[in-house]
């Protein structure tokens, strides 16, 4: 066998081993949240600490970086399937990304953000900016030296853009999110200032939780979640955690005074778990099966979220069952009011919460922070103040402390600064996606109406989801849609929606 | 540091990986059988290769035989600790055990392993021994060269008996299993001649599962299971594992129409978890963080469901409860009957189902019949024959095929000869116990009468489970009864409660 094809074999052997560590990973993830007992907490974490370290090792290895000088070559290139040079690719960024940072300042970074996300979980429940401050200078100080060390085209940003969305720059960002932030504003002040405020109160009322579970399960079924590769379990924060194609499982939450959190949550999530659960079995055992980036990712939850689970069709299905699920509270309500209940939209503090015409603001304010705080032009002193101004300014409210406004986000205490563009970028992709799906089944509305989802899960596995990491974000895009990322289908959606539904 | 010293750290190092690998390992087993998804059976199984391979590495690297050299010399005992020291004799013995088998043969008898127990599963549900006996032979074959590899002393059955209960040997069990064989056969004579057999119609009318659960949970709590260190579970075949001292999870089965299934099945795993839960952490990330033989831990499960679950005064605290869980059934029934009922006792076909009287016959037939397996004596091919006759002389029962005869258990199947022992022993150890704690508590009965189980389980946990494996279960035995393995406290138990239970 030739040494290139050597490289290739041994690289899918390392490849097999980090895939059967990252699935004991991600299964004490996924334990440590549906019931794990507490007491086990620490042996748990040294478990976890182990295994994780392994994946570094496997990942940074000098056996792997041969391997990779193998593949990667000309010869190499030549010689390879497609999902190894591809594979390889991945692999040689995550090289890159750890061996050009000093081992040991790569070390206190991780000690840092271990201690920092307690720290920030203190002080958020206390809305003391002051004592998460210093960690978070030093996390912005070391993502700050980290692009230096990897390197950057055009703006630092970008660097850390790419480890979620790759191929999306800050001059791409700035244009699409530009036009984004322009076209809400007329909504935001339709909405604000229309008359036809839908009635909600009956969103609140008693809904039992395993009346709510039942009729989530019925959900994921009609979406096609596989529950031979699946299962739902009860957390506090929903997700989905792909352990492998055959095995991806799906949490949510239950509030028995807002059957939405349960609702729209398991229907997110389903999203995220569809996509998983499809990806090609060529790329199995490979870096490659895996969604190809968090906005990729997120297109799949929000279009089943918004363009299925808040369709006036879907309902059209499904609201006689959410009624025999319920105790009674949506008798005499008709499904317009319903429809109309489910898609209220109105200014808040918190992104988690926000509806989908103004969550783009929520995040478009978080970019417009973090490139600052990586170009230096922002000082982690002056937070508070600036996200306090830019609250009022995208969407006419003020935080009435930190704990809501700076502090609500976990993501920058683990260091993940560029993470918060993929959130609109999948709204973005999602209305991409809706678009071109229309016109190769012009009669979705009615297979919400029937039930007939399968037709729209295949469209998405044949377009998106086979393709694992195998393509990226915008060849997606650009193979699906035809386009580049297009911000106009989501605000022509979101307009057409809001006017009519608040009449203005 | 001392090339010693030093070595003793890193054999700490070493076992705190091998730990957190066998937590994982551990977890995806508990998962694998509470509800993973079905179709990801085979990307388990590949990531649990791959992270059993690790381990077996670890036990067998020379890294490890050095330092194991090093602790283990005489100058190294002088300077390392106790736990350091007997830590590295079990690591030693797993160490010697693996390189003294030529690696090739190694693999193959885990490739044979793997496929018997398919085959086995089949074999049984078709009561098929010929499409089974190729594979057992060779397993037998396997084991006989194995023990020629290990070396033995006395008898070459001594070597297997070593693995599960260290110390017990050949001779020891000819004597005690002839006291146990010789002191049942009049209990069996007089309970089957008996005119004194309970009614047990009641125990086999519906009890809802949910309702089980619950009365099985309270059973734990008041056993003093930690639920902060552990859950219970559904699974088809019940069991205990522990993750780590912190997480020790129970699991059980629920029959709707037989309700003791799940109550003495949970009473059962609930001793095994106690045991776990309550070793001393002082031995934490070592490999004597465990039970330190099959046969101690069934002395603590057996311990509780017999002499506590069966016990009058247990059910005088908890039979009112017990019904309150019910439908009623035990409405008419005093606590008389119900207490004959549950300790019903005849002669059957299958070991666990077997009762607490007629259980050590069981395990005997099968001790004799390994014993003449490794020697040569016995030959697969006849041992249907073998078992058949055998079972009308210890129990005066024939089973009409052999999926209720010899392929009734799973064990051989994956090469477990010299297992089954340890389980008549845990009724011999649990019986010995009992007689010392009486002893210390003199008001056992009253106790359970009374519901104050925690002095008996700090009582177990002082003689047994804070240990782990730093004592040998012959240790336990002597430092807290004084004597070695004595069948009498058994016998005098089951003689006094079944002659009075079936008046002869």
């Amino acid at each position: 066998m030739s040494d290139v094809k050597q490289s290739e074999q041994q690289l899918h052997e390392l490849m097999r081993k980090m895939t059967a560590y990252r699935q004991a990973i991600g299964l004490m993830n996924w334990d440590a949240r549906t019931g794990a007992p507490k007491k086990g907490i620490n042996q748990r974490s040294e478990a976890l600490g182990y295994l994780s370290t392994e994946v570094f090792k496997l990942t940074t290895s000098n056996e792997m970086g041969e391997h990779l000088e193998a593949v990667l070559s000309d010869e190499g290139r030549a010689q390879v399937s497609e999902i190894t040079r591809k594979s390889a690719e991945e692999l040689k960024k995550e090289y890159d990304r750890f061996k050009k940072v000093p081992e040991e300042e790569y070390r206190e970074y991780n000690i840092l953000k271990s201690k920092s996300e307690a720290q920030w979980e203190q002080a958020k429940s206390e809305a003391d900016f002051e004592t998460f401050r210093p960690n978070l200078e030093k996390l912005v100080e070391f993502k700050r030296k980290f692009v230096n060390y990897w390197g950057y085209e055009g703006h630092p940003y970008n660097t850390l853009l790419d480890d979620y969305e790759p191929g999306v720059t800050v001059d791409i960002l700035d244009d699409v999110f530009g036009k984004v932030r322009e076209g809400l504003i007329p909504l935001v002040k339709g909405v604000k200032e229309s008359e036809n405020k839908p009635k909600t109160g009956f969103l609140f009322e008693h809904f039992p939780k395993e009346k709510q579970r039942a009729f989530s399960l019925e959900i994921l079924k009609k979406m096609n979640y596989d529950f031979q590769a699946g299962r739902l379990d009860e957390t506090v924060h929903p997700f989905a955690i792909g352990l492998n194609t055959n095995d991806v499982r799906v949490t949510t939450k239950y509030d028995e005074k807002d059957f939405r959190t349960a609702v729209f949550g398991t229907i997110h999530e389903g999203g995220h778990a569809l996509y998983e659960q499809n990806i090609s079995t060529d790329l199995e055992g490979t870096v490659l099966s895996d969604g190809t980036s968090m906005g990729i990712h997120e297109s799949q939850s929000l279009f089943y979220e918004n363009f299925v689970g808040r369709n006036y069709a879907f309902w059209e299905n499904n609201y006689d069952l959410l009624k025999s699920y319920s105790n009674g509270q949506f008798d005499n309500v008709s499904i317009d009011a319903f429809y109309k209940a489910i898609n209220e939209a109105k200014p808040s503090l918190i992104r988690i919460e926000a509806d989908e015409m103004t969550y783009a603001l929520h995040i478009i304010l978080r970019y417009e922070i973090e490139k600052g705080l990586i170009t230096g032009d922002i000082q982690v002193k002056d937070l508070p103040a600036i996200w306090n101004d830019k609250m009022q300014e995208f969407l006419g409210v003020t935080p009435p402390h930190d704990g809501v406004g700076v502090l609500q986000d976990v993501h920058w205490s683990f260091g993940a600064f560029g993470y918060f563009p993929s959130y609109a970028l999948g709204y973005i992709y999602a209305a991409q996606l809706k678009k071109s799906l229309d016109r190769d089944l012009p009669d979705f509305d009615n297979l919400l109406r029937e039930g007939e989802l399968s037709p729209i899960k295949d469209w998405m596995t044949k377009h998106v989801h086979q393709h694992g990491s195998l393509k990226k974000p915008v060849e997606i895009l650009k193979d699906t849609t035809g386009e580049g990322i297009n911000p106009d289908h989501l605000l022509s959606y979101l307009t057409d929606k809001y006017k009519e539904l608040y009449k203005f």
